[in-house]
């Protein structure tokens, strides 16, 4: 089994008011000088596929057709 | 500033109901040979900190405090 890592976040210029609500939040508990935060999510998937190439080619498959949107979102596939 | 990159996944033995749900759907969509599927949370967060390791520090008093909840979730925190 290959263990693929998945990583998706939100485009350039796409709202993301999760990473506002936590900039806010760091700067309430008293942590200074916090720049933007951008938040996303990682998937950690094991494929049946020995062949790092064709595993990464089956991750960026899977990211397209489920694991992201790809009107609002990017996404990464590596090795985990 | 500095930009790190904060990972936050379920620890091990929590149940996964995302990472469940992911593995079904992809198993429906025809994908053979998918094993489990854990799903986290990665954030990049800009600190005003040149230190590369007091910025670390930083990120992982933030994930201490914030952006983990470390009962049930375990992070790490890098450089981006």
């Amino acid at each position: 089994m290959t263990k693929l890592k998945v990583t998706v976040f939100p485009k350039a210029g796409v709202l993301d008011p999760q990473g506002k609500a936590i900039e806010r939040a760091l700067g309430n508990l008293g942590f200074a000088g916090v720049g933007e935060v951008r938040v996303g999510k990682v998937m950690v998937v094991e494929v049946n596929e020995a062949d790092p190439a064709r595993a990464k080619a089956l991750g960026e498959e899977m990211a397209r057709r489920l694991l992201a949107n790809t009107v609002i979102e990017s996404f990464t596939v590596e090795a985990a």
